[in-house]
């Protein structure tokens, strides 16, 4: 599938029309197709929820074509939906009615490739030393360990994150609530000049648009969904890492948080999520981050003794292990509610269990392959057993 | 019920002829009484799992009667099951069949009134200043609402504590693994003293007896029943403070722990805490200690706006709530699997929401009462609508 110049430039003139994450367009673009929906602009055509007038006066501005060439004269692309380099995690936006139509992206890397393993890590912008040296230690870990940092290239924690990977020499990706040409804040223009050098800064407000305080929030799914999940690090409470948090939860991607002192105000909006969400996880070291969002197998290396196939099994991989019914096959959505977990992380986890020829799925359910029933036979609970410092 | 001389003597005897928490020489005694048990061992009769000559020779040091008689010259008395001031909690033991057949007590406060509303605080001996001044505050906050502070008297995060609770004004109680007559550790003679003035301390060891290893680890399991919860302050990773709590949770008490910066290897022992056991909730402050351990009702003063019923519940009785069947009567293991809940705790969540008339007990299972169905028209999830800063 390639996306053709009349669908990637019509893309380009609904970005411009109206703000990233309109329900009402983003239903009517999946309808009629992206060269419809700007054609019906433009003749003024009622669309559902839409205030069509404003969005055609938008589109008068510039013509989608003309966007383009101006953009790759500042070395700007749209990458959409269709091409090569476009993350298919953003087409999980689509799920909770925020898709988004294309992303501006300025940088050498392939966005999507850069994808396959990133995490997020965010917070404050008035980090302490304690939160902005613990995100650029956790940025340059993560980094090194081939995993692309993303985060919002806003001052405190979000700079940190980005300077820790590439100080390792990894890929980081700056989530823009700007035009990719505008380099804001200030402070950070010399990181985003780096940024494009080693991995890409992207924003799905045209080139030449001013942030400001609506666009940040809207950013900030993106930000969750370009990650298989997202740290904050320091936080005031009820801050805007809260609603990556939010976000990231509602793409089933994990979050986690950083503790610090309980004097710290900058770490109690990171203690509320862990209190608050039975979901937030606490990690204080990279090890413990790429538990959560790494692949079945990352913690091959730290098992020592005999090595069972489950073993190799992440903590959400074995507690569903554990909950799986051992004959009688029975649906995922019951599984997920015996184990707390939700429907679409059980279904992942049953994945790997099948991948590792642990589990088997019969009569529309899931339940133990023979080689699991061996396995379980092998002996005590995995969570008991794994070797990952657990007690 | 009252206890006879006789089994006051013969308990007396019992603690020093084994070491406590010896489940064969509790099975047997729960089988024939203190006394009969005591008349076994002095014939060298076979007990299955004990060795008898031993207990026998032990036996031989010092008269039941003659050790009741020393004791009270130092302020001693032997609590025993049966008695006004024993601690009922301490019967939840037996269920894991670690009983304690009677406590020694020094002190001028009752024993059972004091555990009516108890928390443990316990933690490392080499405390940092920020564990030990949040250790002092949470202990004087917590006896400034009623609360006795249990600890073990230990050095550092245990004194702290009960420093904290003394400061304010309240009682504490020291539980000790020698005997209540040894002021051990002598830093600690002072405070030991004034614990004495102001609670109790408490042991199941013989007066006389040293401290040493086995015994501390034997003494964690009695911190965690005397109390409604164990909040870990500060530990290092696999540290004593981490058998306590997994006492804690094996009796169904709260577990609880105190996030501090990642970098403190002391605060890593919470950290690990809150990762490996999904039963253990981060605290940073008085109140939210007490959502966990208060009763029904201890929030209502937070409460803003109308005030609902099921506003004034605790998060554990509100889940309960949400997962209750609104008609069809379901067993209480059932709605405990669904809620991800211990049944225990989940029996007492039901049992509080009964007294507040939301359901009810039929056909051998529970369900929402009318008004409770009213309740929930209400609207909403009582995890939103509750207004403890859950967001």
């Amino acid at each position: 599938m390639t996306v053709s110049d009349a669908e990637r430039a019509a893309r380009a003139q609904l970005l411009r029309a109206a703000e990233p994450g309109t329900g009402a367009l983003l239903r009517h673009v999946r309808l009629v197709g992206p060269a419809q929906a700007v054609a019906d602009i433009r003749r003024h055509a009622p669309i559902a929820g839409l205030d069509v007038e404003t969005l055609a006066t938008r589109l008068l501005d510039v013509p989608g074509d003309r966007e383009l060439e101006l953009a790759a004269r500042l070395g700007a692309r749209l990458v959409c939906p269709g091409d090569d380099e476009w993350p298919i995690a953003l087409d999980d936006l689509e799920r909770v009615d925020a898709g988004c139509l294309a992303l501006w992206v300025r940088g050498t890397s392939r966005l999507g490739d850069m994808c396959e393993r990133a995490v997020a890590l965010v917070g404050t912008r008035a980090a302490t030393d304690y939160g902005a040296s613990l995100a650029a230690e956790l940025a340059s870990g993560l980094a090194e360990r081939g995993w692309t940092i993303v985060s919002g290239l806003a001052l405190g924690i979000d700079a940190a994150a980005h300077r820790g990977a590439l100080a390792a020499g990894g890929q980081t990706i700056g989530v823009l609530a700007c035009g990719v040409d505008v380099a804001y804040p200030v402070a950070n223009r010399s990181l985003y000049e780096r940024i494009q050098q080693a991995g890409a800064v992207v924003s799905e407000q045209p080139p030449g648009s001013a942030p400001h305080r609506a666009r940040f929030l809207v950013r900030n799914r993106l930000i969750a969904a370009l990650s298989a999940g997202t740290v904050v690090v320091e936080a005031a409470p009820r801050s805007g890492a809260r609603s990556t948090a939010r976000h990231a939860a509602e793409l089933y991607r994990h979050v986690m948080a950083v503790p610090g002192p309980v004097s710290s105000i900058l770490s109690a909006g990171c203690h509320q999520l862990l209190r608050d969400r039975p979901d937030a996880v606490l990690v204080t070291k990279v090890d413990e981050v790429i538990e959560q969002v790494g692949a079945v197998g990352d913690f091959a290396e730290r098992v020592s003794g005999p090595v069972r196939r489950r073993d190799l099994l992440g903590p959400a991989v074995s507690k569903a292990f554990e909950v799986v019914p051992v004959m009688r096959p029975v649906a995922v959505e019951r599984i997920a509610v015996t184990a707390g977990m939700r429907p679409d992380a059980m279904r992942a986890a049953l994945a790997a269990l099948e991948a590792a020829g642990l589990v088997e799925s019969r009569d529309g359910g899931w339940c133990m392959s023979k080689e699991g029933r061996a396995e379980r036979r092998g002996g005590g609970s995995a969570v008991e057993e794994l070797p990952l410092g657990w007690w």
